[in-house]
Protein backbone atom coordinates (compact mmCIF):
# COMPACT_ATOMS: atom_id res chain seq x y z
CA UNK A 1 0.00 0.00 0.00
CA UNK A 2 0.82 3.41 -0.42
CA UNK A 3 1.30 4.17 3.35
CA UNK A 4 3.09 0.99 4.34
CA UNK A 5 5.90 2.04 6.87
CA UNK A 6 4.99 5.70 7.02
CA UNK A 7 4.71 6.57 11.18
CA UNK A 8 2.12 8.22 12.85
CA UNK A 9 3.38 11.16 12.53
CA UNK A 10 4.77 11.28 9.03
CA UNK A 11 0.84 10.16 8.05
CA UNK A 12 -0.67 12.99 10.50
CA UNK A 13 1.52 15.07 8.64
CA UNK A 14 -0.03 13.97 4.95
CA UNK A 15 -3.60 14.79 6.55
CA UNK A 16 -2.34 17.83 8.04
CA UNK A 17 -1.50 19.30 4.50
CA UNK A 18 -4.47 17.61 3.05
CA UNK A 19 -2.61 14.80 0.97
CA UNK A 20 -4.53 12.30 2.11
CA UNK A 21 -8.26 13.16 3.26
CA UNK A 22 -9.60 10.06 3.65
CA UNK A 23 -11.34 7.40 6.14
CA UNK A 24 -8.18 6.33 8.59
CA UNK A 25 -9.02 2.60 8.86
CA UNK A 26 -6.10 0.41 8.21
CA UNK A 27 -3.02 2.99 8.59
CA UNK A 28 -0.27 2.80 10.73
CA UNK A 29 -1.35 -0.75 11.94
CA UNK A 30 -0.28 -1.11 15.28
CA UNK A 31 -0.67 2.19 16.41
CA UNK A 32 -4.37 3.22 18.25
CA UNK A 33 -6.58 5.65 16.94
CA UNK A 34 -8.65 8.20 18.96
CA UNK A 35 -12.33 9.58 18.25
CA UNK A 36 -12.26 12.85 18.84
CA UNK A 37 -15.10 15.59 20.50
CA UNK A 38 -14.62 19.26 21.28
CA UNK A 39 -16.53 21.57 23.03
CA UNK A 40 -16.51 24.86 24.68
CA UNK A 41 -15.16 24.81 28.56
CA UNK A 42 -18.76 25.95 29.36
CA UNK A 43 -19.65 22.34 28.53
CA UNK A 44 -16.41 20.14 29.60
CA UNK A 45 -16.73 19.72 33.17
CA UNK A 46 -20.02 17.53 32.54
CA UNK A 47 -18.71 15.79 29.33
CA UNK A 48 -15.70 15.04 31.48
CA UNK A 49 -17.93 13.91 34.76
CA UNK A 50 -19.84 11.75 32.38
CA UNK A 51 -16.14 9.88 31.06
CA UNK A 52 -15.63 9.30 34.14
CA UNK A 53 -19.06 7.80 35.15
CA UNK A 54 -19.34 5.62 32.08
CA UNK A 55 -15.44 4.47 31.56
CA UNK A 56 -16.19 1.21 30.00
CA UNK A 57 -18.10 3.37 27.18
CA UNK A 58 -16.27 6.49 27.45
CA UNK A 59 -12.39 5.69 27.57
CA UNK A 60 -10.32 9.11 27.63
CA UNK A 61 -6.77 8.33 26.40
CA UNK A 62 -6.11 12.49 26.42
CA UNK A 63 -8.21 15.82 28.01
CA UNK A 64 -6.21 18.78 26.24
CA UNK A 65 -5.57 22.25 28.04
CA UNK A 66 -8.66 24.61 27.57
CA UNK A 67 -7.33 26.50 24.04
CA UNK A 68 -5.11 24.62 23.47
CA UNK A 69 -4.98 23.35 19.92
CA UNK A 70 -1.84 20.91 20.36
CA UNK A 71 -1.57 16.99 21.89
CA UNK A 72 0.65 16.59 24.95
CA UNK A 73 0.19 12.92 25.27
CA UNK A 74 -1.30 10.68 22.99
CA UNK A 75 0.27 12.33 19.56
CA UNK A 76 2.66 15.00 21.24
CA UNK A 77 2.64 18.07 18.82
CA UNK A 78 -0.09 16.55 16.88
CA UNK A 79 -2.97 19.72 15.89
CA UNK A 80 -6.12 18.98 16.55
CA UNK A 81 -7.14 21.06 14.53
CA UNK A 82 -5.57 19.65 10.94
CA UNK A 83 -4.21 16.28 12.08
CA UNK A 84 -7.53 14.73 11.30
CA UNK A 85 -8.97 14.30 7.90
CA UNK A 86 -12.23 15.17 8.24
CA UNK A 87 -14.58 17.11 10.47
CA UNK A 88 -17.96 17.25 11.70
CA UNK A 89 -19.64 20.73 12.93
CA UNK A 90 -22.89 20.50 15.23
CA UNK A 91 -24.45 23.75 16.50
CA UNK A 92 -26.91 22.95 18.90
CA UNK A 93 -27.10 19.19 18.31
CA UNK A 94 -28.14 19.56 14.53
CA UNK A 95 -25.04 18.80 11.91
CA UNK A 96 -24.12 21.76 9.94
CA UNK A 97 -21.11 21.47 8.14
CA UNK A 98 -18.22 18.78 7.48
CA UNK A 99 -14.46 19.88 6.85
CA UNK A 100 -11.25 18.84 6.16
CA UNK A 101 -9.84 21.59 8.88
CA UNK A 102 -11.26 23.48 11.41
CA UNK A 103 -8.65 26.10 12.13
CA UNK A 104 -10.60 29.06 10.89
CA UNK A 105 -13.58 27.56 13.98
CA UNK A 106 -10.78 27.60 16.65
CA UNK A 107 -11.83 29.51 19.77
CA UNK A 108 -9.58 29.87 22.86
CA UNK A 109 -12.38 28.22 24.99
CA UNK A 110 -12.51 24.93 23.13
CA UNK A 111 -11.77 21.55 25.01
CA UNK A 112 -10.68 18.23 22.95
CA UNK A 113 -11.32 15.04 24.23
CA UNK A 114 -10.12 12.07 22.93
CA UNK A 115 -11.75 8.39 23.51
CA UNK A 116 -10.30 5.32 22.58
CA UNK A 117 -11.52 2.98 20.14
CA UNK A 118 -12.54 -0.98 20.13
CA UNK A 119 -10.28 -1.06 16.75
CA UNK A 120 -7.15 -0.95 18.93
CA UNK A 121 -7.98 -4.75 20.54
CA UNK A 122 -9.74 -6.19 17.17
CA UNK A 123 -5.24 -6.70 16.32
CA UNK A 124 -4.82 -8.85 19.35
CA UNK A 125 -8.11 -10.77 18.71
CA UNK A 126 -6.44 -11.34 14.87
CA UNK A 127 -3.62 -12.68 15.73
CA UNK A 128 -5.31 -14.99 18.44
CA UNK A 129 -7.06 -16.51 15.01
CA UNK A 130 -10.77 -15.22 16.69
CA UNK A 131 -12.47 -13.65 13.66
CA UNK A 132 -13.40 -10.60 13.53
CA UNK A 133 -16.20 -10.55 11.26
CA UNK A 134 -16.83 -7.11 9.65
CA UNK A 135 -13.17 -6.78 8.44
CA UNK A 136 -13.77 -9.96 6.77
CA UNK A 137 -16.68 -9.00 5.22
CA UNK A 138 -15.17 -5.62 4.17
CA UNK A 139 -18.23 -3.64 6.07
CA UNK A 140 -18.20 -0.80 9.01
CA UNK A 141 -19.13 -2.76 12.45
CA UNK A 142 -22.58 -3.09 13.21
CA UNK A 143 -23.49 -1.12 16.19
CA UNK A 144 -26.43 -0.76 18.11
CA UNK A 145 -28.79 1.34 20.73
CA UNK A 146 -29.46 -0.67 24.08
CA UNK A 147 -31.45 -0.53 26.97
CA UNK A 148 -28.70 0.04 29.31
CA UNK A 149 -28.53 3.35 31.06
CA UNK A 150 -25.29 5.37 30.98
CA UNK A 151 -25.07 7.24 34.49
CA UNK A 152 -25.74 10.82 33.28
CA UNK A 153 -23.68 13.77 33.81
CA UNK A 154 -24.72 17.26 34.07
CA UNK A 155 -26.85 17.70 30.86
CA UNK A 156 -25.20 14.62 29.21
CA UNK A 157 -27.24 11.45 29.70
CA UNK A 158 -28.07 8.64 27.38
CA UNK A 159 -28.32 5.17 26.97
CA UNK A 160 -25.08 2.70 26.12
CA UNK A 161 -24.57 2.14 21.86
CA UNK A 162 -22.43 -1.22 21.90
CA UNK A 163 -21.07 -3.04 18.74
CA UNK A 164 -21.10 -6.20 18.28
CA UNK A 165 -18.63 -9.20 17.10
CA UNK A 166 -20.06 -12.55 16.49
CA UNK A 167 -17.68 -15.11 17.96
CA UNK A 168 -17.52 -18.89 17.93
CA UNK A 169 -18.54 -20.52 21.19
CA UNK A 170 -15.33 -22.05 22.10
CA UNK A 171 -13.21 -18.79 21.50
CA UNK A 172 -16.09 -16.61 23.57
CA UNK A 173 -13.93 -16.92 27.00
CA UNK A 174 -10.70 -16.26 25.19
CA UNK A 175 -12.47 -13.31 23.47
CA UNK A 176 -13.31 -12.08 26.62
CA UNK A 177 -9.71 -11.98 28.58
CA UNK A 178 -7.94 -10.34 25.25
CA UNK A 179 -10.20 -7.78 25.84
CA UNK A 180 -10.65 -7.52 29.24
CA UNK A 181 -6.70 -7.05 29.16
CA UNK A 182 -7.38 -3.15 27.23
CA UNK A 183 -10.19 -1.39 29.62
CA UNK A 184 -8.32 1.76 27.40
CA UNK A 185 -10.42 0.58 24.42
CA UNK A 186 -13.83 -0.79 26.03
CA UNK A 187 -12.08 -3.49 27.57
CA UNK A 188 -14.50 -6.96 28.20
CA UNK A 189 -17.80 -6.94 26.77
CA UNK A 190 -20.58 -6.04 28.26
CA UNK A 191 -23.02 -8.54 27.10
CA UNK A 192 -22.82 -12.01 26.02
CA UNK A 193 -25.86 -13.46 23.64
CA UNK A 194 -29.53 -13.09 23.42
CA UNK A 195 -29.76 -8.92 21.77
CA UNK A 196 -33.29 -8.60 23.31
CA UNK A 197 -31.56 -8.58 27.06
CA UNK A 198 -30.17 -5.64 26.66
CA UNK A 199 -32.93 -4.02 24.06
CA UNK A 200 -31.81 -4.56 20.71
CA UNK A 201 -34.59 -6.10 18.83
CA UNK A 202 -32.98 -7.20 15.48
CA UNK A 203 -29.23 -7.72 14.66
CA UNK A 204 -29.81 -7.27 11.12
CA UNK A 205 -30.61 -3.75 11.69
CA UNK A 206 -27.96 -1.77 13.35
CA UNK A 207 -28.76 1.42 14.39
CA UNK A 208 -25.39 2.51 13.16
CA UNK A 209 -22.50 0.76 10.78
CA UNK A 210 -23.98 -2.27 8.95
CA UNK A 211 -25.33 -5.51 9.39
CA UNK A 212 -22.81 -8.47 9.57
CA UNK A 213 -23.17 -12.77 9.02
CA UNK A 214 -23.63 -14.56 11.65
CA UNK A 215 -22.94 -18.33 11.00
CA UNK A 216 -24.08 -21.77 12.80
CA UNK A 217 -22.46 -21.76 16.06
CA UNK A 218 -21.22 -18.23 17.07
CA UNK A 219 -22.90 -15.93 19.42
CA UNK A 220 -23.31 -11.89 19.22
CA UNK A 221 -20.78 -10.51 22.05
CA UNK A 222 -21.10 -7.06 22.61
CA UNK A 223 -18.91 -4.51 23.84
CA UNK A 224 -19.15 -0.85 24.77
CA UNK A 225 -18.67 1.34 21.98
CA UNK A 226 -18.05 5.27 21.57
CA UNK A 227 -20.52 6.49 20.00
CA UNK A 228 -22.11 6.41 23.22
CA UNK A 229 -20.52 9.65 24.08
CA UNK A 230 -21.25 11.22 20.73
CA UNK A 231 -25.08 10.01 21.13
CA UNK A 232 -25.07 12.06 24.65
CA UNK A 233 -23.64 14.62 22.77
CA UNK A 234 -25.79 15.23 20.41
CA UNK A 235 -29.19 14.61 22.63
CA UNK A 236 -27.72 17.32 24.69
CA UNK A 237 -27.70 19.67 22.37
CA UNK A 238 -25.09 22.07 23.47
CA UNK A 239 -24.28 25.39 21.33
CA UNK A 240 -21.55 24.28 19.40
CA UNK A 241 -19.40 21.22 18.98
CA UNK A 242 -16.85 19.53 16.73
CA UNK A 243 -15.96 15.51 16.42
CA UNK A 244 -13.96 13.74 13.91
CA UNK A 245 -16.33 12.40 10.79
CA UNK A 246 -17.07 8.56 11.50
CA UNK A 247 -13.51 6.42 10.20
CA UNK A 248 -11.73 9.64 10.24
CA UNK A 249 -9.98 9.50 13.08
CA UNK A 250 -6.68 10.52 14.83
CA UNK A 251 -3.90 8.32 14.81
CA UNK A 252 -1.98 8.20 17.76
CA UNK A 253 1.64 7.43 18.50
CA UNK A 254 0.31 4.72 21.38
CA UNK A 255 0.99 1.39 20.18
CA UNK A 256 -2.35 -1.16 20.80
CA UNK A 257 -0.14 -3.03 22.76
CA UNK A 258 1.14 -0.24 25.39
CA UNK A 259 -3.27 0.09 25.98
CA UNK A 260 -2.71 -2.77 28.15
CA UNK A 261 -0.59 -1.71 31.25
CA UNK B 1 -13.99 -7.49 67.99
CA UNK B 2 -17.19 -5.08 68.98
CA UNK B 3 -17.70 -4.60 65.16
CA UNK B 4 -17.46 -7.78 63.54
CA UNK B 5 -20.04 -9.17 61.25
CA UNK B 6 -21.27 -5.68 60.82
CA UNK B 7 -22.17 -4.64 57.02
CA UNK B 8 -20.66 -1.69 55.95
CA UNK B 9 -23.93 0.44 55.80
CA UNK B 10 -24.25 -0.38 59.56
CA UNK B 11 -20.74 0.75 60.64
CA UNK B 12 -21.73 3.78 58.42
CA UNK B 13 -24.78 4.36 60.71
CA UNK B 14 -22.72 4.00 63.91
CA UNK B 15 -20.45 6.62 62.47
CA UNK B 16 -22.51 9.25 61.12
CA UNK B 17 -24.66 8.53 65.20
CA UNK B 18 -20.92 9.49 65.98
CA UNK B 19 -21.29 5.92 67.95
CA UNK B 20 -17.60 5.41 66.07
CA UNK B 21 -14.83 8.21 65.62
CA UNK B 22 -11.71 6.08 65.25
CA UNK B 23 -9.72 5.06 62.40
CA UNK B 24 -11.23 2.52 59.68
CA UNK B 25 -8.53 0.53 59.37
CA UNK B 26 -9.55 -3.50 59.72
CA UNK B 27 -13.25 -2.47 59.46
CA UNK B 28 -15.56 -4.56 57.06
CA UNK B 29 -12.70 -6.66 55.78
CA UNK B 30 -13.34 -7.31 52.33
CA UNK B 31 -14.96 -3.77 51.73
CA UNK B 32 -12.81 -1.06 49.98
CA UNK B 33 -12.03 1.99 51.84
CA UNK B 34 -12.10 5.46 49.59
CA UNK B 35 -10.09 8.74 50.39
CA UNK B 36 -12.41 11.82 50.11
CA UNK B 37 -11.72 15.36 48.94
CA UNK B 38 -14.41 17.91 49.22
CA UNK B 39 -14.12 21.00 46.94
CA UNK B 40 -16.25 23.91 45.45
CA UNK B 41 -17.35 23.81 41.90
CA UNK B 42 -14.90 26.46 40.91
CA UNK B 43 -11.84 23.34 41.54
CA UNK B 44 -13.44 20.87 40.49
CA UNK B 45 -12.89 20.73 36.53
CA UNK B 46 -9.10 21.10 36.99
CA UNK B 47 -9.39 18.59 40.36
CA UNK B 48 -11.11 15.68 37.94
CA UNK B 49 -8.63 16.46 34.95
CA UNK B 50 -5.96 16.21 37.07
CA UNK B 51 -7.02 12.48 38.32
CA UNK B 52 -7.85 11.68 34.64
CA UNK B 53 -4.61 12.94 33.56
CA UNK B 54 -3.22 10.62 36.45
CA UNK B 55 -5.19 7.65 36.65
CA UNK B 56 -2.49 5.52 38.57
CA UNK B 57 -1.85 8.33 41.51
CA UNK B 58 -5.34 9.46 41.44
CA UNK B 59 -8.14 6.74 40.57
CA UNK B 60 -11.16 8.28 41.40
CA UNK B 61 -14.33 5.74 42.64
CA UNK B 62 -17.23 8.25 42.53
CA UNK B 63 -17.45 12.05 41.62
CA UNK B 64 -20.82 13.41 43.32
CA UNK B 65 -23.23 15.73 41.30
CA UNK B 66 -22.40 19.23 42.41
CA UNK B 67 -23.76 20.33 46.33
CA UNK B 68 -24.90 16.39 46.68
CA UNK B 69 -24.49 15.15 50.43
CA UNK B 70 -25.03 11.80 49.27
CA UNK B 71 -23.13 8.53 47.06
CA UNK B 72 -25.12 6.82 44.14
CA UNK B 73 -22.36 4.15 43.06
CA UNK B 74 -19.78 2.83 45.93
CA UNK B 75 -22.00 3.90 48.95
CA UNK B 76 -25.90 4.22 48.12
CA UNK B 77 -27.21 6.95 50.53
CA UNK B 78 -24.15 7.38 52.13
CA UNK B 79 -24.01 10.63 53.50
CA UNK B 80 -20.42 12.63 52.93
CA UNK B 81 -21.08 15.07 55.97
CA UNK B 82 -21.38 12.67 58.64
CA UNK B 83 -20.68 8.98 57.23
CA UNK B 84 -16.49 9.28 57.85
CA UNK B 85 -15.56 9.24 61.44
CA UNK B 86 -13.49 12.38 61.30
CA UNK B 87 -12.75 14.95 58.37
CA UNK B 88 -9.62 18.04 58.24
CA UNK B 89 -10.50 21.50 57.29
CA UNK B 90 -8.43 23.32 55.04
CA UNK B 91 -8.67 27.35 54.07
CA UNK B 92 -5.82 28.42 51.41
CA UNK B 93 -4.12 25.24 52.12
CA UNK B 94 -3.95 25.62 55.86
CA UNK B 95 -5.29 23.11 58.16
CA UNK B 96 -7.81 25.12 60.41
CA UNK B 97 -10.21 22.27 61.95
CA UNK B 98 -10.48 18.90 62.54
CA UNK B 99 -14.00 17.33 62.83
CA UNK B 100 -16.39 14.65 63.57
CA UNK B 101 -19.17 15.90 61.36
CA UNK B 102 -19.50 18.63 58.28
CA UNK B 103 -23.12 19.13 57.80
CA UNK B 104 -23.11 22.47 59.23
CA UNK B 105 -20.27 23.35 56.64
CA UNK B 106 -22.32 21.76 53.76
CA UNK B 107 -22.04 24.64 50.97
CA UNK B 108 -24.21 23.85 47.53
CA UNK B 109 -21.61 24.47 45.23
CA UNK B 110 -19.46 21.20 46.78
CA UNK B 111 -18.21 18.72 44.61
CA UNK B 112 -16.78 15.35 46.35
CA UNK B 113 -14.19 13.21 45.30
CA UNK B 114 -14.00 9.57 46.33
CA UNK B 115 -10.45 7.84 45.19
CA UNK B 116 -9.66 4.53 45.37
CA UNK B 117 -7.00 2.76 48.18
CA UNK B 118 -4.50 0.60 48.02
CA UNK B 119 -5.43 -1.15 51.15
CA UNK B 120 -8.07 -2.84 48.62
CA UNK B 121 -5.19 -5.17 47.19
CA UNK B 122 -3.88 -5.73 50.47
CA UNK B 123 -6.22 -8.51 51.26
CA UNK B 124 -5.15 -10.55 47.84
CA UNK B 125 -1.41 -9.57 48.67
CA UNK B 126 -1.96 -11.76 51.86
CA UNK B 127 -4.45 -14.40 50.72
CA UNK B 128 -1.66 -15.17 48.34
CA UNK B 129 1.04 -15.70 50.69
CA UNK B 130 2.59 -12.08 49.88
CA UNK B 131 4.06 -10.32 53.22
CA UNK B 132 2.65 -6.94 54.03
CA UNK B 133 5.22 -5.31 56.30
CA UNK B 134 3.38 -2.19 57.75
CA UNK B 135 -0.11 -4.94 59.21
CA UNK B 136 2.47 -7.15 60.41
CA UNK B 137 4.38 -4.57 62.54
CA UNK B 138 1.27 -2.71 63.31
CA UNK B 139 2.36 0.34 61.42
CA UNK B 140 0.81 2.84 58.83
CA UNK B 141 2.17 2.24 55.42
CA UNK B 142 5.40 4.24 54.70
CA UNK B 143 5.29 6.70 51.96
CA UNK B 144 8.04 8.86 50.19
CA UNK B 145 7.75 12.07 47.85
CA UNK B 146 9.52 11.23 44.68
CA UNK B 147 10.92 13.21 41.79
CA UNK B 148 7.90 11.56 39.29
CA UNK B 149 6.48 14.44 37.78
CA UNK B 150 2.31 13.89 37.25
CA UNK B 151 0.89 15.39 35.11
CA UNK B 152 -0.80 18.58 36.14
CA UNK B 153 -4.21 20.15 35.34
CA UNK B 154 -4.84 23.70 35.68
CA UNK B 155 -4.16 24.80 39.36
CA UNK B 156 -3.03 21.33 40.31
CA UNK B 157 0.26 20.04 40.38
CA UNK B 158 3.02 18.09 41.33
CA UNK B 159 5.24 14.74 42.58
CA UNK B 160 3.93 11.27 42.69
CA UNK B 161 3.98 10.37 46.20
CA UNK B 162 4.47 6.89 46.76
CA UNK B 163 3.98 3.79 48.95
CA UNK B 164 6.35 1.21 49.75
CA UNK B 165 5.79 -2.36 51.02
CA UNK B 166 9.05 -4.54 50.81
CA UNK B 167 8.82 -7.75 48.99
CA UNK B 168 10.82 -11.00 48.84
CA UNK B 169 12.45 -11.17 45.26
CA UNK B 170 10.55 -14.58 44.51
CA UNK B 171 7.52 -12.72 45.26
CA UNK B 172 7.69 -9.61 43.35
CA UNK B 173 6.29 -11.21 40.14
CA UNK B 174 3.05 -12.50 42.09
CA UNK B 175 2.64 -8.56 43.95
CA UNK B 176 2.80 -6.84 40.80
CA UNK B 177 0.34 -9.43 38.69
CA UNK B 178 -2.22 -9.51 42.06
CA UNK B 179 -1.39 -5.44 42.19
CA UNK B 180 -1.83 -4.92 38.12
CA UNK B 181 -5.48 -7.01 38.35
CA UNK B 182 -7.05 -3.81 39.90
CA UNK B 183 -6.02 -0.46 38.27
CA UNK B 184 -8.73 1.37 40.45
CA UNK B 185 -6.77 1.14 43.22
CA UNK B 186 -3.27 2.33 42.32
CA UNK B 187 -2.60 -0.87 40.30
CA UNK B 188 0.70 -2.63 39.53
CA UNK B 189 4.07 -0.83 41.08
CA UNK B 190 5.47 2.28 39.68
CA UNK B 191 8.69 1.23 40.77
CA UNK B 192 10.86 -1.85 41.85
CA UNK B 193 14.21 -1.20 43.38
CA UNK B 194 16.65 1.02 43.93
CA UNK B 195 14.70 4.12 45.80
CA UNK B 196 16.95 6.77 44.41
CA UNK B 197 16.34 6.12 40.79
CA UNK B 198 12.72 8.15 41.96
CA UNK B 199 14.19 10.68 43.90
CA UNK B 200 14.14 9.17 47.35
CA UNK B 201 17.30 9.39 49.53
CA UNK B 202 16.83 7.46 52.76
CA UNK B 203 13.92 4.56 52.83
CA UNK B 204 13.98 4.68 56.75
CA UNK B 205 13.09 8.42 56.74
CA UNK B 206 9.44 8.50 54.77
CA UNK B 207 7.77 11.67 54.54
CA UNK B 208 4.63 9.82 55.68
CA UNK B 209 3.64 7.06 57.56
CA UNK B 210 6.36 5.30 59.45
CA UNK B 211 9.39 3.37 58.70
CA UNK B 212 8.79 -0.64 58.35
CA UNK B 213 12.04 -2.87 58.21
CA UNK B 214 13.62 -4.56 55.59
CA UNK B 215 14.84 -7.86 55.84
CA UNK B 216 17.27 -9.59 53.68
CA UNK B 217 16.21 -10.78 50.17
CA UNK B 218 13.37 -8.13 49.94
CA UNK B 219 13.57 -5.95 47.41
CA UNK B 220 11.36 -2.35 48.10
CA UNK B 221 8.73 -1.89 45.74
CA UNK B 222 6.58 1.47 45.16
CA UNK B 223 3.07 1.96 44.29
CA UNK B 224 1.32 5.22 43.48
CA UNK B 225 -0.78 6.74 46.48
CA UNK B 226 -3.59 8.82 47.26
CA UNK B 227 -1.62 10.96 48.80
CA UNK B 228 -0.30 12.20 45.30
CA UNK B 229 -3.64 14.21 44.71
CA UNK B 230 -4.04 15.40 48.41
CA UNK B 231 -0.74 16.59 48.04
CA UNK B 232 -1.68 18.21 44.39
CA UNK B 233 -4.83 19.98 46.52
CA UNK B 234 -2.64 21.35 49.46
CA UNK B 235 0.05 22.81 46.79
CA UNK B 236 -2.30 24.83 45.08
CA UNK B 237 -3.89 26.49 47.99
CA UNK B 238 -7.72 26.52 46.98
CA UNK B 239 -9.79 28.78 49.35
CA UNK B 240 -11.52 26.04 51.03
CA UNK B 241 -11.40 22.07 50.98
CA UNK B 242 -12.36 19.24 53.46
CA UNK B 243 -10.57 15.88 53.08
CA UNK B 244 -10.74 13.05 55.60
CA UNK B 245 -8.38 12.39 58.36
CA UNK B 246 -5.88 10.11 57.96
CA UNK B 247 -7.03 6.65 58.63
CA UNK B 248 -10.40 7.98 58.87
CA UNK B 249 -11.77 6.80 55.72
CA UNK B 250 -15.55 6.15 54.13
CA UNK B 251 -16.30 2.42 53.88
CA UNK B 252 -17.84 1.43 50.56
CA UNK B 253 -20.46 -1.31 49.77
CA UNK B 254 -17.55 -1.98 47.05
CA UNK B 255 -16.39 -5.58 47.62
CA UNK B 256 -12.57 -5.16 46.54
CA UNK B 257 -13.03 -7.99 44.88
CA UNK B 258 -15.15 -6.24 42.18
CA UNK B 259 -12.33 -3.61 41.77
CA UNK B 260 -10.76 -5.95 39.51
CA UNK B 261 -13.57 -6.13 36.82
Amino acid sequence: MRYDGLTPAEVRALIRREEYTGQTSGLCPGYAQANLVVLPKEYAYDFLLFAQRNPRACPLLEVTDTGSRFLKDIAPGADIASDLPRYRIYENGVLTSERTNIADLWRDDFVSFLIGCSFSFEGDLLAADVPVRQIEEGKNVPMYDTDIPCASAGIFHGNMVVSMRPIPYELVPKAVQITASMPRVHGAPVHIGDPAAIGIADLSRPDYGEAVTIREGEVPVFWPCGVTPQNALLRSKPSFAITHAPGHMLISDVKNVNLKY
